[in-house]
């Protein structure tokens, strides 16, 4: 008998769980407050006008039945209009994927060998990093100001050599709050331009902004940006409908991988999805209520935040999305902290789950989407007692 | 500047897009009867039932909210009870995926490493293939005869070394038509047990049988089966509902790299293929529907081109899925002929199209779901003005 010892591959033994999933399997409990997942809020789901569409979808048969690898056509054409105005010029190709993080996992194994260079932002989305490891990229950090990734830290990497690919949450980063700012938008696409690497433009927040001025994408200023974005915080996460556009080489490459990795998406989510991003009046106004809901809640946990904590607590002034991110002053560990706060009835993410090269361990993300502003100021009261 | 000369990761670059595709590009045309695709029957499809359970899913707000990545808990409950009954011993974990190529894709990265072997069967299902070809594995093959994977084959592959796993699509193999036969599935599990592979158990099929008698899965006769199946042949593609049942530890793994290749699949799909996996009554006599349908058709098939072309062209005697395989004595070149063949007003994926290493030039597929019995017959007299 001569069984092999090893079980799993390369691929799976470079890749961390998810730290943040084992944290809240400690913070599941009752009456704890969890600002540290980072879920839409459930009541503002749109559960009749998606039964509306639903019902729509299942008259015909077509929707039960498999679909085209690159998805619905009738969604690729929606987002298609949707993005090239976004941009202010084509769009490119269109590929819709199961969530933005299939098009994340697509683009990873179609842009990169073992050992090829990937830029990302510190803290860093974790769903990238774990991409990124399962490939085997060789992962570099940049890190991040309240105007983004700081770009200027960027230059020194690339003339190094063996960039292929620079990931950017651009509008209100998770976990960092911050967007990337329009100058800096210029100068990143300008260094792809000039160094030939592959910038993916992660954009699933950009329309939950709920104070200040659009910022156009960075895809805006070259072609070199394969720019994704997704149904999930606009419409439902649950219709599994992400998408990214760009380069038509690079998404007939996708297209290949796809076909392996599922075939194809669902033909009645995508339906649904078309339905409802092809109704602007209803869409506009539903995403109109969202911004006005996550906006009283960040700026409700914002002010109960510094009431609290004051100078002792940085915290981002967010403009949209789903995160604050606060630092602690005074050498705060937030990962230490964590038992005593779910204790005391309040759950975060400590900084370190998000940290790229280490560090952040005086950092937290809060998610402000899922409590009403009393909770908030009941939780940040929890919080003073425990940090 | 200087820009990266290649264009897409080793990965993309060792994948042939789909060559059935391509083909059904050729024979999509008005007027054509394709045997050439894999398609449930479409007015097979339960529209009104799923519209049932779609209604009472969207009752709740967790059906559009993000889920577990294993997949929804009430749908891994009612697929680990069935898979313990097929199995006639406690089916071990559960992971829900986005159809059962979402499933090969996760265990092939989980697997195999770059170089490692696999065994499949020759002809082969080209999601595999494309697949194992993904991870860059070395795939080997073995034939299949009418008791399916001539398993007496693999010793000798064994006996080389390097063999992590070995796939096999048990029941009504697409292409090949033919099950492994019971006496085959235990000395299968037995190699399995002495040289320590993991066996991939691809069962998509295995519910659509219209004669003979069932035949226990690989999996009742070893603990180193990961058996797959799927909602996609019984219920409907569209819920894009597939699952993977077996060792813990790999399973574990398995959800580690489905973390980042998607997060989690659809809470809404999930609420569905729940709801009507569970519906025990309504789903045996669906499910009898379906058998029976395709039994006519297929003895339909069969019988015309029996008819049509006698002792030149040997078919399988399909006792269940979707796919009769056919072979001509007389050096006939399917390839060739089928740009004639659509111009008849029929086409059919030649052999060649699901070749490991080569041949099957002669043997040709055909799909006879999705055509009544006139129009099969209509189908062999065309085919046989060219062939």
């Amino acid at each position: 008998m001569a069984t092999h010892g090893k079980l799993g591959s390369a691929a799976v033994r470079n890749v961390r769980g998810s730290a943040i999933r084992d944290l809240l399997a400690i913070t599941d409990r009752p009456g704890v407050i969890s600002l540290a997942g980072g879920l839409p809020a459930p009541e503002l789901l749109p559960t009749e006008r998606i039964a509306a569409a639903a019902a729509r979808a299942l008259a015909a048969p077509s929707s039960l039945q498999y679909g085209l690898t690159t998805g619905a056509p009738a969604l690729r054409e929606v987002v298609h209009a949707r993005e090239s105005a976004a941009i202010g010029r084509d769009a490119g190709s269109v590929v819709i994927t199961h969530g933005s993080q299939q098009a994340l996992s697509l683009l990873a194994q179609v842009l990169l060998d073992p050992g090829d260079t990937v830029v990302v932002e510190d803290p860093g989305y974790t769903g990238a990093l774990q991409v990124f490891a399962t490939v085997r990229a060789n992962i570099e950090a940049v890190p991040m100001d309240g105007d983004g990734m700081c770009v200027d830290a960027l230059r020194p990497i690339l003339e190094r050599g063996g960039v292929r690919v620079v990931h950017t949450v651009s509008n209100f980063h998770n976990p960092g709050g911050a967007s990337l700012s329009g100058e800096r938008r210029i100068e990143l696409a300008r260094l792809a331009d000039e160094f030939g690497f592959w910038i993916i433009e992660d954009d699933p927040y950009g329309r939950l902004r709920f104070r200040g001025d659009e910022v156009a994408p960075v895809a805006a200023h070259t072609d070199r940006v394969i720019r994704l974005s997704s149904a999930s915080k606009i419409i439902a996460p649950a219709l599994r409908v992400g998408w990214m556009h760009g380069d038509p080489a690079v998404l007939a490459l996708v297209e290949r991988i796809k076909q392996g990795a599922d075939l194809c998406g669902s033909s009645l989510t995508h339906a649904i999805a078309a339905d409802v991003l092809a109704d602007e009046p209803w869409l506009d106004a539903h995403v109109a209520r969202i911004r006005s809901v996550y906006g009283e809640r960040a700026q409700a946990l914002h002010a109960a935040l510094t009431e609290r904590f004051g100078d002792r607590l940085t915290l981002t002034e967010p403009a949209g999305g789903m995160f604050l991110w606060g630092e602690f002053g005074d050498g705060t560990d937030t990962a230490a902290a964590l038992p005593a706060a779910a204790d005391a009835g309040v759950a975060y993410v400590p900084g370190a789950a998000f940290a790229v090269v280490g560090g952040h361990s005086t950092a937290l993300r809060f998610c402000f989407t899922t409590a009403a502003p009393e909770v908030l100021f009941e939780a940040a009261k929890r919080l003073a007692t425990v940090l």
